[in-house]
């Protein structure tokens, strides 16, 4: 085994790393009296902003939900779990729905601008992309494709929460067309699929202390 | 603004974390000198048992190809895309195909091993997810969710790696059922979705030079 006992380029140890991973849990209480700092908060809304997607499309939007009475709303539309309204922040991940030749073109000229080159260069990165969302229904279920964006997002959020000592729970039992109509997302084309609650546990949430359950790692990690 | 000035949880600074993700990007060619070494790899490897699912349920495996001639392989079915055969590592990210009450019973069961509870305790835990399993096919694709939580694990898997400095693609383009025969996994149930490589960026990759493509802020992340 080659350990790197030369100083690598990462930022944390692997060993670091874990005991973060090990560390989170899905929440089921939070502590209602503790907020995440607003640097801490920002530097979250800008890992959601970075995320990596299919093509680099980006066919999202993420709903912070700051106002406790829209919370409150909330609540009976997510089985009533407490950590929508306990929880320090709440965000509702949302994917543009019917992603089209429009949403190609609105990409390939904003690559161009951060990119400073001209629009014509990135041709055959357009052509490809335009395939791809021609093919929606024809046997390809674009919404899907972009619900699927989504979860990288989510994977990318609670990782980043993790290593940053933030504890989250992600929420997929929501109504979703209920989100839609009380966040407003349904006028403006897009629709959510789920939401995560991030802030701090309670000293009072039990299963903070549950031995974390997975498969043994040969029963999940093969060798080809 | 409240600045968490005092030293908060977190293993590493908001800016450290953001520089991180920044670094990051989808590389096109790597270093095929450069080999991951293998105590970081292995903490990747962790991490992506680590990963989380709705349920817990883990509906996934992930096949490490190691075997250059296997990676020779994969490539015209990958489009040709060098990172196939030219990065240190690359892992297939596969679900479970037709998730059901026999997976639910085998999680239950390792559940209540690891927290050395009678699995009795966990009865309405488990009624809840036969209660979701029972639903495919009914106007729910149980595929489709199991493949949605792949994207949780690549999330996480992509996040990991560029806070530990380890540079990595994710690659949508491939042939999946060419993938499930060669790698074996038709036989044994399950269905690859997507790859990951992961290595070191090459000092010719001239993408890595290109400035990061996103929305603005704004365009993203909204408020309610």
């Amino acid at each position: 085994m080659t350990m790197s006992t030369q100083k690598h380029n990462g930022i944390i140890s692997p060993e670091v790393l874990l005991q973060q991973l090990r560390w989170r849990y899905a929440v089921k209480k939070f502590d209602v009296t503790r907020k995440i700092p607003a640097d801490i908060w920002h530097a979250l809304e800008k890992t959601l902003v970075l995320s990596p997607s299919s093509f680099g499309l980006q066919p999202w939007k993420f709903i912070v939900v700051q106002d406790p009475a829209l919370r409150e709303r909330l609540l009976p539309v997510s089985w009533k779990q407490s950590q929508i309204v306990d929880a320090s922040h709440l965000v509702a991940f949302a994917h543009k729905k019917d992603m089209n030749a429009h949403d190609v073109e609105r990409y390939v000229k904003h690559t161009a601008k951060v990119r400073e080159i001209p629009a014509e260069s990135l041709e055959g990165y357009k052509q490809l992309m335009l395939g791809f969302v021609g093919r929606a229904g024809k046997g390809f279920d674009i919404n899907d494709w972009a619900a699927r964006q989504l979860y990288i997002a989510l994977g990318n959020f609670l990782t980043a929460s993790a290593v940053l000592g933030i504890d989250t729970c992600p929420i997929e039992g929501i109504d979703p067309k209920q989100y839609d109509e009380i966040l407003g997302l349904d006028k403006q084309g897009y629709h959510v699929v789920f939401v995560a609650a991030a802030g701090y546990r309670s000293k009072e949430d039990a299963s903070a202390a549950h031995p974390k359950v997975r498969y043994a790692h040969e029963d999940v990690v093969e060798y080809r």
